[in-house]
């Protein structure tokens, strides 16, 4: 475990936020498929940071560069070595908060896990910016899903209290699906798109941040995927989920809502759809007993606002041991949820892909 | 994958629900640990049927036999495999249904993982009797733990809209933490707990079921536990809690609601109490960046209502294909959430258990 | 790692030689296998001891009894939990020894592993007992490879300086693979056979034991199965044989020859037979870089002679800390190689059973 | 598996022989241990070619680059990236060949196993200059291991039928440890070195190749590290070794020796020395049920020669399905036991390092 991952894939993600490099070494591919690098470049620009007043305005290119397993755009089978090397990294902003722990932030339980020998400007390895090789290897795995009539795609459906539209839970099209991911701003509503950036605005000029919520979708996924226990979709998307910073929560289907519900209300009946058995809801979610039903795989991620605020907080000099108070001038995105949509839809497409070639079907 | 768990501990589960035996390998123990089979037993008992009219009338024995790997009560440090004979079957009450798809259950989702080669007499391998060698081999993982000054508890914190009060998420106290444990029906507040069970059986009156929400914490855990990424303690522990049935979402710390805050709401400010770095609020549930931080670990599981309930409910025949209606006579519990108490603290604590093994603190 | 192996197969094994039971779980087979029973239980009674005067005259019977995972003799999908009671125990053969370290066995290096907690009754978890659930599992999976045109099939090709004719590298056919395994003792020349149990013979009058290779072949299998680097043929294979006591070497094809030839002699030539790539010799064994060439797999095991001698040896009392001499009284294999033979087999059977799953050919 | 090895270190090795880079991630390093950049250099240094005639004239530089994980020259406890970069490759060597399956190379079998999708420019991923990175990383084992008092070192012991002085199994001590791998050429005797490179230039003028073997000792470990069945020192040992190119066996101990042998012969009495326990003899290799005695831990490692020689050689065109002559003109090692000597330290010391690690030793 740790900075590693995968059954039938194996990812290792590596790099500290202002060392030389980061990257990711993704193992199991199949080979001769093809990737498309444009869209691939396409699909990571959508994490990358500085489009808007809602993200921070670093300007990380976040160019992944292939050092193998990839030769003229057409996987190899070997392993893929993902490699972003750091640009634009300003120490300076960080350094001086070193012995100071930023609520909110891994600086102390990283100092600890560590014993004190971590790299810790810019969060270290506990940064946001890692999240950009796992997005380039998701978007690779997402290509390869989409040739095989899969589909991933997500959107931000909370901004603090502003509420996207959910995605139709039972009548799910690929067209709404990618919607989201093909806007500047990934929601379904263009109206509540522009509430939630008023929102995250009121936020930032107050120096302040906000929380969101991610939905996600998988679409054509047959029914029978998945395995009992500790093999379920469920526990292949959250082992992968949580790995991404600031996630605090992952429900699948009715989530939550399902536990304040009765049997007769939360049931989803089944129906014959021509040859094919279908539920008239999708409570479930897509998944029971740990396997694909066929019906759209949905779940939410809830992201907790972002950490570093410049406001002046209360904190220790876990160093020196004594109480201090910090304030944090560094540049940072006021909803850290915008840009989670990607990566959210990477980890989910790492996942349902080894799932596939666990499974036999890829 | 699939029903095998671990990293430096191995759990294996077996069985299918009206096979002659269920039961589980539990592999990397330490040795020369003492466990107190009364102490044992009263836990398994805690997740057995039939106690009141919040759970199914049957009388499994769910009396746990220790083939290996235990010599006179104390761990040899070799794999233990827990059997647990099946007594009290009545195929008779699933026959019957055997091709109608029961709602919110995998009788047929597993009919296409198997392609029909399962054993799906009482949802077989499925079954929420597969959660008593889970329980039995948790027990084992508690018992330990707490020798070593860990404690995991839990209780049922809301059925249906009813809300029990929450642990105290900064100054949890282990009389707390172990107190709804200790009782008939696993609540903090007695008043509430009187409310759900009138709830619960409004709703088994009506041939219906509750779901909810099981809260569950974790004591005496050191700074700086986990790792990074895919290796967090959120990663570890939603990757055995959806081995649960009927789990819908986990959520830390403030969860789903930290989405809906503003970051200088949900930064837990940290201060220097004495020696130790503590957190005036836990909105972060104990862990950051997936390293415990001293703090209580906290966190919520949603479990939806029982699927098998009394009233006739649409479905169909997967084998024949059509439409079909289906009513389900067996026994089962109203609000399988009760029971899933300590089925989440068993869970957790092998978690938190091999989190420790791993790294090398046990 | 440790009593648990496998990738898409998961096999763990438990139990002590005098403990209740033994027995293994092996979870990720495919669903819809027919086992014959009693094909699986004349193959479990290979190796079963008491056959004749090459093996140790205690009567296990190691009946397998399959609790889970296999309905009207097939496979559900789910895992097969396999289960041996133990029935003639004779703890009193081996309790004088209990604090002296029987040379060439794992009493003291298990008292140090283990703190002094092991069950060390009759070896333990380190005894050869264990291999019996191994073998069980071991049937299951030659029958499903065979189902599929995979066959594995062992021969003791030396015990001692007497030397069995090898298997034909070349064009081994099916019916000289299985030949050995047809009878009591499991060689190709019967001349040889002869020479073999005369020679054992002549260690078991002295009180004296006798090491032995065991040669075996994978046939069936096509080109390009295998990994690169840690997942090749000879890593899968080998991380499990050495799960067999008393293994001390395995080579692939000529092995250890190999290292005193030279290239010229040891590259073997390709030609094309009719559609197909084969090599005119097969001095890498059916694999190069880790991967099928299409030719038969080859590969011989080394085993020690049985440790346990009739002889007075010097040894140490292990817990009291001083010298000592031991006179093992039980009754022992005389060669235990014999018996190691269909060990080997099942070994092998899972792992390439695991390959072909992984691979997603089955 | 494929790629990816380890249990509670995570290595996964990429990279193609002419693509731009090759490298390896490692993962579970402990944080604070400071590597001297020299020493490890040197020891890569010890792979890298072009140094006399008993290697190829190439002259890669192998100089690795620590792009993560390593701070001041210190491990910060997360993963290490080592990335080297391809400075001298001639691709035009090789692409004369690219239909043409080299005799005991993985061209063919590659070729199936991607499905004509890899990248064999050089043997591709199969190449042995993919051992470079493992070096590296196991370097890195090599330093913390001693800084405990665990050393690990080997010689070439064997080229062709010239054998070098074995270790001495029962006394071995560190000085004779790590002689061989501070001279030029890996033997203990240079007398016998002496002969092995005129055997090797005569089969190097002969434009061919000569086999070899690797014996490796660990000094140091204490007795009781390891685990049963499949988590043997062995399993854990093999699981790695097998990962270099040219690798064909590996036995511990006396090995197929000790197949030969009657038990009488092949036991190692115990006797006190002192407090310590300790056998006379050390034919089990220091390992007994898979477990460390405390006696070295001892194993040979077979490599077949070169399987890139300057004769012609029979073989075929893969892809046009026709038999073909070959003659291959590129530059090779005539003996590459000698350059797999530091390989074996590497990934034997990767092993051990992980083994402690499991064991919560370090």
């Amino acid at each position: 475990m740790s900075s590693s991952w995968g059954n039938k894939l194996k990812l290792s993600i590596f790099g500290e936020s202002h060392g030389p490099g980061i990257g990711a070494v993704l193992d199991g591919l199949p080979a001769g498929e093809h990737i498309d690098m444009d869209e691939l470049l396409a699909f990571t620009a959508r994490r990358a940071p500085g489009k808007d007043l809602t993200s921070t305005p670093r300007r990380e290119q976040d160019l992944p560069r292939f050092l193998s397993g990839i030769l003229e755009d057409t996987t190899c089978g070997t392993p893929v070595c993902i490699l972003i090397e750091n640009t634009d990294t300003r120490s300076g902003d960080y350094q001086r908060t070193a012995a100071l722990a930023r609520p909110g932030h891994a600086d102390f339980t990283g100092y600890f896990r560590y014993q004190g020998y971590g790299d810790i400007r810019g969060g270290g390895h506990f940064s946001g910016r890692l999240t950009a090789p796992l997005v380039a290897a998701g978007g690779i795995a997402k290509q390869i899903l989409s040739r095989y009539g899969v589909e991933v795609g997500a959107h931000l459906c909370a901004a603090g209290e502003i509420q996207d539209d959910p995605f139709d839970p039972v009548n799910l099209k690929k067209e709404e699906l990618l919607l989201p991911g093909s806007r500047p701003f990934p929601v379904l509503s263009e109206e509540r798109g522009r509430q939630m950036r008023d929102e995250i605005e009121r936020a930032r000029l107050c120096c302040d941040s906000l929380g969101g919520v991610v939905e996600c979708a998988v679409l054509g996924l047959p029914p029978g995927l998945g395995d009992p226990m500790f093999g379920g979709i469920e526990n292949r998307l959250s082992s992968i989920l949580f790995g991404i910073p600031a996630m605090k929560g992952v429900e699948f289907g009715e989530g939550f809502g399902s536990a304040r519900l009765r049997g007769s209300q939360n049931n989803d009946p089944f129906y014959m759809d021509g040859e094919w058995v279908r539920t008239r809801t999708n409570r479930h979610g897509g998944i029971l007993g740990g396997i694909s039903s066929g019906m759209p795989i949905l779940f939410r991620c809830a992201m907790k606002p972002t950490p570093s605020i410049g406001q002046e907080q209360q904190t220790v000099d876990y160093i020196q041991k004594k109480d201090a108070t910090l304030l944090i001038k560094g540049r940072h995105d006021p909803c850290l949820a915008v840009r989670a949509v990607p990566c959210v839809e990477a980890a989910s497409a790492l996942a349902i892909l080894d799932l596939l070639l666990e499974s036999g079907v890829l």
